[in-house]
């Protein structure tokens, strides 16, 4: 899918889970919405009808090692195509802000490094149903043991019991993409009092919009 | 997902709905028995746990015009990757034969043709979801004014609604296809009498196995 248009502003927040991202995207959007900005959040790979039914067959723990690692990438492209079709692009034709929790570099992630299907087949699968790249992407970086233990006090799911060498590979991709993004990627320590995190992921908005208006 | 071998006959079934290419196949099936080979049923896109799932999305009449053409795409070709590696593939590896209902060439007619997605691009990400092409595709043709007629006596899911001016499309989608790839599609026209067209079918496979064996 093609943008027709460069309207709206369109921001990502990423990082391996246990990284305070979705925290952190509401802070930001608490910020842009106190400077008028028409802003709307949403998350990956939810929030359509026919995505959060996918959601619910990925999270499925019962079918745990029975989903193959491609299988699994194309269920998250199928929803972030639904995802972007009907809540992404609309909202940034009618030239608002939207903060969504992961994207596309989440699957390059995940399943390029992670699951081991290649991080250039996956970006090139990612280019067949965005509306765009982000205009911005927040990384939230995280050291994965950190991670581990905040996930520890959570019920885990069956993506967040692959464990910590899993993450480690996971955490190096995201950051790798960083490095080969530079024109869009700002990553962001996770402190331990969020306020401050929160300070930082500000800061990078701030110059974002200063370059952009 | 690149197979390994070259063991096994891989055999499938292709037609509009209401071909009666299912009933031909059960035929073909005993008549590959009665030869003494190993032969397994089995159908697009379900077969699998998680195939059958995603089946269940994909024919929810709630959901219908609501889910778009390249989504759709995406979740046959996950459900195409599970059914390949957890059916098709084990058993040409143990040198079975395995007949399917529905395979890559539903995707390049219906999603390709049908939605609009393009030929080209609806192949090459079959490529990547298969184990290997099929040794042989026996393409049941039918007037898609007598297959709808035939349909309208069941009670039609979505992906039947849309209608016999798709159907108009997907049909010769499917000749378009059969003579792009003549080295592995048979064309055979369905007859009123079903025991004429597996009489047909069945001279296909007999041609089939001297060429092979």
């Amino acid at each position: 899918m093609k943008a027709e248009t460069n309207k709206g502003i369109f921001i990502t927040f990423e990082g391996i889970d246990g990284s305070g991202k979705s925290t952190q995207m509401e802070l930001a959007a608490e910020f842009l919405r106190s400077r008028e900005f028409d802003v709307i959040t949403t998350r990956e790979p939810g929030g359509t009808k026919l995505a959060e039914r996918i959601r619910n067959v990925l999270l499925d723990v019962s079918l745990g090692g029975c989903v193959t690692p491609m299988a699994e990438l194309l269920l998250y492209l199928a929803s972030r195509h639904q995802h972007s079709a009907e809540i992404i692009a609309p909202h940034l034709e009618r030239d608002g802000v939207v903060l969504c929790d992961r994207f596309a570099d989440s699957s390059t992630a995940y399943q390029g490094a992670g699951r081991g299907l290649g991080i250039e087949l996956v970006e090139s699968l990612n280019e067949l149903v965005i509306p765009r790249w982000p205009d911005l992407t927040i990384l939230i970086d995280i050291p994965e043991d950190k991670a581990f233990s905040r996930m520890g006090r959570r019920s885990p799911d069956r993506l967040e019991k692959e464990g910590i060498n899993f993450l480690r590979v996971v955490r190096s991709a995201f950051l790798e993409l960083s490095e080969r993004h530079p024109e869009r990627f700002a990553v962001v320590e996770s402190r331990e009092r969020l306020e401050e995190t929160a300070t930082h992921v500000r800061n990078i908005l701030e110059r974002f919009l200063a370059k952009k208006l």
